[in-house]
């Protein structure tokens, strides 16, 4: 059966960020749905994000695309060129290695949510507005001159 | 900009089906986001089904998983489990080599709208209901015994 049942999937809010970045995405919610859809081509993330949360911290991928569709509520998009408002069908393509870091953050006092797109990051994040950078190599995010938090 | 103005993207109806399987896709209007965002991990097709028409003829791909989510409106999901109503939020995953062709038709009187994730396809894509077949290697579509329309 292809449609998947989206309340039967738990949701997360895990992680990987060290505590001092990781109250901005404490109230984002997300569902893996490569795993229980049975792909394996890319990832696709179903996100909601509660009034106040971050998508991420503000970050681009060095080898990773990353595509954003809108379901629902709205998000501010957050990038190098500004802020734009995302509702429901809009859409925003993030290409690796383009230098430009972005978030969607919920300003709003609903919970949005929207579809993401991408692969497992296998390539180092950049971070551009806090101490915190993804070292592939070490699989872990450590600060910018190389040390572990 | 990573937010993608759909406005300002072409629609088109191409299909590379044979006039006679071509009719039921006539009324799919289809924006390809991944050459105008810069993506090149995976594809994605924003896709207007008018009243009446079909996203493919119903298909399975040997090589290339498809990933789906609603926007706007419903369309009727068929594949071999049956027949399943597919509206606004509602996501469905297509793994590569399932066997289990799948498709969407609008069988409303409005326009309904998704997203589409997947990648070019570079394998055998089989049609079930009819005698079509895509050879990968060819790289066109034929008939069941190999024949060409």
């Amino acid at each position: 059966m292809p449609k998947l049942d989206l309340d039967a999937i738990e949701q997360s809010n895990a992680t990987g960020y060290p505590p001092e970045y990781a109250g901005a995405v404490k109230e984002r919610w997300y569902r893996r749905l490569a795993p229980v859809g049975g792909l394996k081509d890319f990832g696709v993330s179903h996100v909601e994000l509660k009034p106040g949360a971050w998508s991420s911290q503000r970050h681009w991928h060095e080898g990773e695309d990353e595509f954003v569709v809108m379901l629902s509520g709205e998000a501010m998009l957050v990038d190098d060129s500004g802020r734009t408002p995302m509702r429901a069908g809009d859409c925003a393509a993030f290409p690796k290695n383009d230098g430009n870091g972005h978030v969607l953050i919920n300003e709003s006092a609903e919970s949005c949510t929207f579809i993401a797109v991408g692969r497992s990051a296998d390539t180092d994040c950049h971070y551009p507005d806090i101490d915190m950078h993804l070292d592939a190599a070490k699989g872990r995010q450590v600060r910018k001159d190389g040390s572990d938090f």
